[in-house]
């Protein structure tokens, strides 16, 4: 975990792993408030206790096998890695049901992404406040990004103007778009993008529900 | 992709990388129309592309490294390994911004998934009419489930309710659930689960931006 480490870039994968580990130690019930196995944590995520152990292993500092790791160091040492040890600021674009839920979301806070702006375009919406957001027109965007050293822009918009809607963001300095719409966005490449699929959800369950179905018609 | 082979259990990160290049493959654009190789779509969603042929090799059937995959059959392999073969109707309990978000998700119809049901507690919201299905109350559950065989129930209520909704839902005979609240649910081990968590994408995409900025600075 030493910053003296070499850096390579881990896999997609790994990180969406990592990711759901943190997610999980900061579900955990108050029965594992202090310490868990590897075993109990894999469980709990539907994945094989050796494949942890391999993730955690790769990232240094964590313990050994068959060691109760202590959930405090786990989560400072995913939040460290997984960039969340600092402050982001945020703002969404789009302020229709899926924005709005979003906004709504308080467990960002606790990851230490803040949200500061609100923008859509329509008049029925902008005035609007939501968690203590004005909800501002688009226009306002530029001064927004400058004023709070904005890095993350969140695109809740309809499919159509979420190309556009990016643009914006970017010419503006945001480093980070999380796209919400259906469509992939492009940017440059010193810019990063996380197309969010809400149908890579319902299709892994789709899945296990198959499994399941088979499973049981054949006993 | 024979039936006759045995079923084995696909691990859980195998079948979001299914669903991701399933996802992928539904939004090419026109270029890639009818044919696409492993490498050109390992590119569009972060993967390497050995492992794309290594996951297309494991279920067989779909051709060799480095032959260009015909798109169609792409995407009827994998709606078949996915489930996504057969109809399925689905409910929503949960009328709010979220649920009303996932209501005008279109694309899943296309992945043949129908809904056929809304439901809250909170009058304001029922009676009204959101894609021709009216919000109805929750006590009408059991007669929906029975009259259209509803298989898949998705969670969007506020996470001190989620539970019991659950709940509600597997007494009605619902083999898969579809959770958007924080909280994680349990159901008995015949019903099959998918808890969503938003803040996983938004942690992805904040190790991404951690990296590209290390990588700027360093340069």
């Amino acid at each position: 975990m030493s910053d003296k480490q070499p850096k390579k870039k881990i896999p997609q994968m790994t990180i969406s792993r990592l990711a759901r580990y943190l997610n999980c130690l900061s579900l955990l019930p108050e029965e594992y408030d202090k310490e868990i196995s590897s075993k109990e944590l894999a469980a709990r995520i539907d994945l094989k206790p050796t494949q942890v152990r391999q993730d955690f292993h790769h990232f240094g500092g964590f313990g050994q096998a068959g060691y109760r790791y202590k959930v405090e160091d786990l989560i400072i040492g995913l939040e460290r890695i997984l960039g969340l040890d600092n402050l982001q600021n945020m703002i969404i674009v789009g302020v229709g049901h899926l924005g709005q839920a979003v906004a709504n979301y308080r467990k960002f806070e606790r990851l230490g992404l803040n949200l500061v702006g609100l923008f859509d375009i329509n008049p029925r919406l902008i005035g609007l406040t939501i968690r203590d957001i004005r909800v501002r027109d688009i226009d306002d965007i530029p001064e927004v990004i400058k004023e709070h050293k904005v890095s993350i822009g969140i695109i809740t918009t309809p499919a159509d103007v979420a190309q556009e809607t990016a643009n914006l963001m970017v010419i503006n300095g945001i480093k980070a778009i999380w796209n919400f719409s259906p469509k992939n966005i492009s940017a440059p490449h010193n810019v990063v993008i996380q197309n969010e699929h809400l149908s890579v959800g319902l299709m892994t369950l789709s899945y296990k529900l198959k499994t399941a179905t088979e499973e049981y018609n054949t006993k």
